[in-house]
């Protein structure tokens, strides 16, 4: 998919709401047990209850490697049921990949060509040549972490670097990232926990689009982040995950996802309209 | 596995070996194509060719995974094969992940409860909380990105980070880590193309065990690395992959896997009786 028919979607839609399915046994409802692929069957209910009120949904891979195999054939059926029964959806794979470069060739090939995500997450610790293969290919994105939205975030990511020209860590990333072979297919994390730092990063990359997890059912701070982060093409995805997917552990648990992505979505409606 | 296990496993073998699974179908013999599962036959095949070489295996999971469900399938009877038939290896999964706490929790399992590998490697750049959840886990073992081999490590992990006592982001990353809970659980990745770092690293960490990739077949700098980096408990796992596995490309790969690597335990056994 390229930029900008996900910008095309998101004005369609009226919503630029990435729904992170982030599927635990322990979590969902009890009923869902004794289908034969239990985490399939919640995606599936999620994604029939909420695709027209979204633009993208991110399976954190964590999620379904815990299952092993099993999880692992969830996910396939997840991604594949997104590309047959909606295109038009954007997919992350939340995977956090890095690694040296022919071994990053090979996370790509397998998000890439095998699962056929329109996007993967990747950690910038290792550097240019552990993202470039990345980069490669064509009409995928690359969503590097930049400013995560946990605690751990201040260990390493808000220290000052460089000689003389000082910054934060994740400024550096930034930075640093924008020289790299097709950079245009590069998007970033950034927590919706510091909205005030998106001015400051929209200096460095003012038109790319971050991906920014943090914000809850209840709207959060949607506003000051789109205050400060939002671009004329929009240049924004706001992930929900446990706040819409477990809305109600009982039989309507679809239906209640459903409602706490609407009520993103009209506020994302309203913001897009003031455009 | 406990690290004095660990240590008991060296001196008995004369060997700190860890041979790298980095199985790649256009890389192995053509003959092994026509197995039901080429991936484990090779893998079979040289962990019976090596075992009493070296004291690790290390299944790089991108490798695996670029070949999808067959793929994890492959991960799977490999380390069973493992843990079933020399249960006194040291088992890696070469992941390189991290995630918030949850989620991290999460790739714990996967490589600790689900697959049962004594180790994984983990990404320091989300910081403390994407880190503790895998040190929770009893005689199971934490192996960080410190300073890795490839060109990116000097785009971040080299650069001068901090305000009064500044220090490489890498020495700044092992320094912070001290402090983690059940940090003794922690091991580090420290690329052996930079020999000279070894002096500074122990200053910070004396003990610990670091995982060193970039030394070939031919022996490289290992003489070095030792000399800077080995502790009165060696403290070393040298990692060769390509190297020994991809020896040959015929009938006779195992022997010739054996061979490099038992060129590489040779010269591990001299510096092991000079200590």
């Amino acid at each position: 998919m390229t930029t900008q028919e996900l910008v095309t979607q998101i004005n369609k839609k009226k919503s630029f709401l990435c729904i992170g399915l982030d599927v635990d046994l322990t979590k969902i409802p009890t009923h869902l047990l004794k289908e034969e692929d239990p985490i399939f069957a919640f995606n599936k209910a999620i994604i029939d209850a909420t695709h027209h009120l979204c633009v993208s949904y991110k399976p954190n891979t964590a999620f379904y490697e815990a299952y092993g195999i099993k999880g692992w054939k969830s996910l396939e059926k997840t991604i594949k049921y997104l590309n047959e029964k909606h295109p038009e959806i954007f997919t992350i794979a939340d995977a956090k990949r890095g690694d040296i470069g022919n071994t990053s060739t090979m996370y790509a090939k397998a998000f890439f060509e095998d699962l056929a995500f329109d996007s993967v997450t990747v950690a910038p610790y290792m550097g240019k040549d552990s993202v470039e293969p990345f980069l490669a290919f064509d009409d995928k994105h690359t969503i590097m972490l930049a400013l995560t939205s946990n605690q751990g975030a201040f260990d390493f990511q808000t220290k000052m670097v460089g000689e003389t020209d000082r910054k934060e860590v994740y400024k550096q990333v930034l930075e640093t990232s924008k020289d790299w072979k097709n950079s245009e297919n590069l998007m970033y994390v950034v927590g919706a926990t510091k909205a005030e730092y998106f001015t400051e990063i929209r200096k460095i990359v003012p038109d790319s689009f971050l991906l920014v997890p943090g914000v809850g059912a209840q709207g959060g701070n949607l506003q000051d982040v789109c205050k400060y982060g939002m671009t004329k093409n929009v240049g924004l995805l706001i992930n929900s995950s446990r706040g819409i997917i477990y809305a109600s552990d009982k039989e309507d648990f679809a239906e209640a996802a459903a409602k706490n992505a609407e009520v993103l979505q009209e506020q994302m409606k309203d913001i897009l309209n003031t455009l």
